[in-house]
């Protein structure tokens, strides 16, 4: 198997770094072969040629067979809502390009790390989302710009029909393989590309008689997802919302440096933590690399069918929980200092 | 003072019952008199005229000093994406005809439900979060509808600069009466529309050297309010992110049931509460009315300038409240049962 590595900005690099080592060791146990190559994007990709996303890279991904994503993001930009070229336009411009319309962002508690969220323990025992993001349309996608002078400002939210299918398909077949259950979040009461969005989940969950459906508007969810985290099981919805909903969550599982996500569409798969770019803690050799790992255990599951070698990290992270080890974002106030570990220890 | 009351739909009503209660004790009790009207919205208006904002409606609302209102909203239309009369419409209206550009939206624990939330007592201790909501524009005003055959649809987020100004001048002023903190929240590394946003609250910023800023994209900030709720003092965002960012606050406040707000603009204020229509809940006489009685006291303070009278209605809450009593919404496994009270009694 061949796969692209972009790790992007920030700490995109050291986490990556250890993404990498793990799949290299489970390719000696499993007698696989992985090969290599590197690819620019983001803030980095800008400095070497002044594009966030180099056609190269996208050669190179098409070319590959899955691709371990790090980050992209730069707190100049952020500061700077004037500038023209930015890091960011690296990271939704190889999601059009390759098609990956479909994010999944499983959020699963780890038994050991259920007392390190804000979140009181008996909500959170048991929570198991498995959430469908829509990756390359809505108001990401839609046209913006400027007008009045540059005095108003306007970005296109959109959707069509078979945009909503696609994602909706995946999410109902990933509901019959679990507890059967969907979430279909939007803004129905108020938008109009909302309504859409419910009309086409209520058609195909016509084909999906098994399925408990449940449609739920964007602020209930985001109260709900607190109040009641076991109560989803999977949970579809749009490219805006998805993005709020999923970083949310992520205080379920403890910490945003515990989330994988896998994003596919028809082709190459790209697998990416969810945590960003975090430039507060770069180069400092303390993220936690463990998203970057459950995101190579995704690669081995979803793109290369894998499955006792995405068990076998999965596991391994288990078993370093379970012997003490942390960083420092998954430690609290009763961890032994010396149980807390940087990126490349934890790696 | 002359007040028109807007019940609205659901579980408005009930509540808004005792909301006016409590303000013709207050006028007893400090010697004001307050003279009443009614006037029909939402699914109510549309059984009655056909149209979910009569125009009646607007003219009372126009001519008085106050609006204490319901809620909006039927599960009729909610599951029926195609309907071209909505509930919501007559809220959307309101707030449009009267100009209501600002929604303020405090979020205060009571002590004594410091443990009815799923968060941690530990971090919601001394939690004190005062949202303001941009209330006329961005998705919700644009321009909406269908095209190819009604397979794509398509709402506009739009901001002008004067839309962001406005508010963002309410939100430092009222930053300046408190911890003198801010927070942005936008979505700036993606959307024109929060490039504008962030490039106009940092203008205003320069005229509040006081006050400590930062910008938080959505998704962080989502995160940032569970993880960690008391590193926010004063929260400014448009339109759609603080109808999700507020609703997911209350559970910082243990129950949407504790929630009031105020909806300013340059005329008449208007009183809601932020919970919904709750139709699981209507005619049960089981809703918490405190949200719409700590609505009155919003009333009170803000368009009366009755400080005295607004102090002696949070009061009586937190009175109530060390007594004992609860509604089921925030009445837990240790309250014991001739504690938890119905929403007639509780007022
Ligand atoms: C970096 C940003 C453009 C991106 C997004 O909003 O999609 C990120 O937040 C994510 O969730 O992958
Ligand atoms: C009922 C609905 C249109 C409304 C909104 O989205 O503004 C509600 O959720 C609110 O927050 O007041």
């Amino acid at each position: 198997k061949h796969i692209v590595v972009i790790a992007g900005d920030g700490i995109g690099q050291e986490v990556t770094t250890v993404g990498k080592q793990v799949l290299d060791r489970i390719a000696e146990k499993f007698g696989h072969e992985f090969t290599y190559d590197e690819a620019l994007i983001g803030h980095a990709a800008i400095e070497a040629t002044g594009n966030p996303l180099p056609e190269e890279t996208v050669t190179k991904s098409k070319q590959s067979d899955a691709i371990l994503f790090g980050a992209v993001g730069h707190p100049k930009y952020d500061n700077d809502p004037s500038a023209k070229v930015r890091p960011e336009q690296g990271l939704l411009g190889i999601r059009k390009a390759l098609g990956l319309y479909a994010n999944l962002r499983p959020i699963k508690l780890f038994d050991e790390l259920l007392h390190s969220s804000s979140i009181k323990p008996e909500f959170l025992q048991g929570a198991d989302i498995l959430f469908f993001r829509e990756l390359t349309g809505d108001v990401y996608f839609g046209e913006k710009g400027r007008k009045d002078d540059g005095n108003t400002a306007y970005d296109l939210m959109i959707y069509s029909r078979y945009e909503v299918e696609r994602i909706a398909v995946k999410a109902f077949d990933a509901a019959m393989t679990r507890r059967k259950k969907l979430c279909s979040v939007d803004k129905a009461n108020v938008l109009e590309s909302s309504r859409l969005w419910r009309e086409v989940v209520q058609e195909v969950a016509k084909r999906y008689p098994e399925v408990e459906v449940e449609h739920q508007f964007i602020d209930a969810a985001a109260m709900l997802l607190i109040k009641d985290p076991r109560r989803f099981d999977v949970v579809v919805t749009g490219n805006l919302f998805g993005d709020i909903l999923t970083d949310e969550a992520s205080q379920i599982a403890g910490s945003m440096g515990m989330l994988a996500s896998a994003s596919v569409g028809d082709t190459t798969g790209l697998y990416e933590p969810i945590h960003g770019s975090a430039h507060d803690i770069t180069g400092k050799g303390v993220a936690n690399p463990l998203a970057s790992v459950l995101s190579a255990a995704l690669m081995l599951d979803i793109s290369f069918g894998m499955k006792a070698e995405a068990e076998a990290v999965v596991d391994a992270v288990d078993q370093v929980l379970k012997a003490g080890f942390r960083t420092r974002d998954i430690a609290d106030a009763n961890t032994p200092k010396d149980l807390i570990l940087g990126t490349e220890a934890m790696g």
